[in-house]
């Protein structure tokens, strides 16, 4: 069928929008119809060509919500009609990782997904006689794309798709890293580095969970508000401060009849692997948890003393805030049905597939939080 | 009183044994006869003048186990004739850290003991008019010591002092790290880096927990005989294989339908940075938990990709293997009584006093995975 899509044809070009071929879905495959889709960094650090793994030509997009029009053969957990989240981090339920209990990181399909193309080793987009790739095994950037059943998640038909598309990427990672990877509980007192969209969700994670003190920093100012829309309790502008941040950060979280300082949770929302350090080492002697949430450019390294881990710190990552996807995504969406979570405010454009390349321009300029394409 | 004690002079010089004066016991503290220790790492560490915060002249020594012969006022957890082991983490069960049941790091005298000082900022021990400062708040290179009360576990007095001295330290950290620390499961895979006497003891500590494959790593081929007596089921010397030790450890460590590989849980017995960041890598997607133990040089750091982080592995560390010294030191000499754990091999030399110098020598050397002065 034909279907048109935003075609990452290059490197460093913008997203050049076309109609391109796409093959209905083979055994265990279900066709989507995409009704809205995030415009993700991810997608803006693939298309630039700093991503080492980057293919091209392909159809971007992983933060989307659709319909299922079409199910291939032996597909039993999803039908026509069926309202669903695409998944870049699928959930089999039956490899070691998924039975290990400990990790969301399904390996079933990793290889053909990270070569772009779907578990047979093929590719169901095409441009005549060409093949375009996969994306992180969801594609979004086209009104119709093909997935995998084990990665979709099937949600209440009753939410709005024009926002929890978000859910598909940048909200289940932000919540999910305060309650699936940190495990925050009641009175904690956290920090959060880079109040962009996922530090905002990192917020709101904190406040869901009961967090005392949420302090967020950032170097624009502008994001104060922001954060404190979202349950921010104070704000830190490393560049208005006398002195370092981490000094500056454990002093205002000194506590305890030992006034130690530090907090108990903190999260690097930056990518910056300087800023990475600055988390753990504000993290609280004997127990602060630091978590790497952003993605630091290609062949960058985080250092620290060992003193930091040995006297209790404990540094640790998150992908898909350690989300089962289809667990998981769907109790999110039921959450922000329910008004414990909040999206509208965060999607602050919203823009037509032609327009898609301004999606890019203002989340480059910092103008939108989040951008959504409705199809 | 005048007790015989090893005096740490000058950093770099070889002890002196003497007789200096030593104080009683202030409200609070206790009195010891110290009948064995251990002569451990930090010792040297310490002696040799790499360690920044190292005071001189000082009685060092932190790995003992004696007799309480006098208590001062106020004390109420011992008394005279109790058999005790020192605690360089002191546990007061009452401060943040105590109470938080997240760490083990006592804080109620931090400040002094890192300043050589009693709880009360003096010192104990003196040579004339000139104070001799206390070390780890133990000073266990003296025939007699002063503690607080919070600083000494009360143990079974039928266990023999010149082995669960080396509960004090040693002991604790190798099995506290597997225990407390990483908290490993029936049925792991372990990699254990340097087989010293703490990775000696990571090794039993893997055996109790009833991992399954236990793997070594030494440099040097003697130590597969000591990790094999007590349970390390494969070696590997990284001088002595084709590759990089990460990338066949990982290999080594391949199970399961997806075949991916890395340990569930690494620990570094080293203190060369370079190992723990091997030790991190060689951990398994997902959920690798990696434990600093080893304590590294002055300054240095360690380092990785985040996207280690990312992909779901734990950096940590420990100290004293987070074991609470009142409550959990008196529950391990009672595995040592019952046969659970094993001390007897591990003690390679016994040595007076006056021979301590050459306990740091067999040390050196490499020729005894424990010395212990017998007073």
């Amino acid at each position: 069928m034909d279907v048109r899509a935003a075609v990452a044809v290059q490197a460093g070009k913008p997203l050049e929008v076309m109609t391109v071929q796409l093959e209905g879905p083979r055994a265990g495959e279900v066709l989507i119809e995409v009704k809205a889709t995030g415009i993700c960094h991810t997608d803006d650090f693939t298309l630039s060509g700093a991503d080492p793994e980057g293919l091209f030509p392909a159809i971007l997009g992983h933060e989307g919500a659709g319909i299922v029009v079409d199910v291939g053969p032996g597909v039993t957990s999803v039908k026509k009609g069926d309202h669903v989240i695409p998944l870049y981090t699928p959930e089999c339920r039956a490899c070691p990782s998924c039975l290990s209990r400990k990790t969301n990181l399904c390996t079933a399909i990793r290889a053909t997904q990270g070569q772009g193309l779907m578990p047979d080793g093929t590719s169901r987009f095409s441009i005549g006689k060409d093949k375009i790739h996969h994306y992180m095994g969801c594609s979004t950037f086209a009104n119709f794309t093909v997935l995998p059943e084990i990665a979709v998640a099937k949600v209440n038909p009753d939410a709005p798709f024009d926002k929890i598309c978000y859910i598909g990427c940048g909200v289940t990672t932000g919540i999910g890293a305060v309650i699936n990877t940190a495990k925050v509980e009641m009175g904690s007192t956290a920090v959060v580095f880079g109040l962009g969209g996922i530090g905002l969700n990192v917020i709101q994670g904190l406040r869901l969970a009961g967090a005392d003190m949420i302090i967020g920093v950032d170097l624009n100012n502008d994001k104060k508000v922001w954060g404190e829309k979202f349950g921010m309790t104070h704000f830190v502008n490393p560049t208005e401060i006398d002195g370092d941040i981490v000094a500056y950060l454990v002093n205002m979280t000194k506590r305890g009849a030992d006034q130690i300082g530090g907090a108990d949770y903190t999260f690097d929302c930056t990518g910056n692997t300087k800023v990475m350090r600055q988390a753990l080492e504000a993290s609280h002697r004997g127990w602060g948890k630091s978590v790497v949430i952003g993605v630091a450019g290609a062949g960058q390294e985080i250092a620290t003393r060992p003193f930091q881990l040995v006297t209790g710190r404990q540094w640790m990552g998150t992908a898909f805030g350690g989300a089962r996807g289809r667990t998981d995504v769907p109790k999110i969406v039921d959450w922000y049905m329910e008004g414990k979570i909040e999206i509208d405010p965060m999607i602050t454009h919203t823009l037509p597939l032609d327009d898609i390349n301004r999606g890019f321009e203002l989340m480059h300029s910092g103008e939108s939080i989040r951008s959504v394409v409705l199809y």
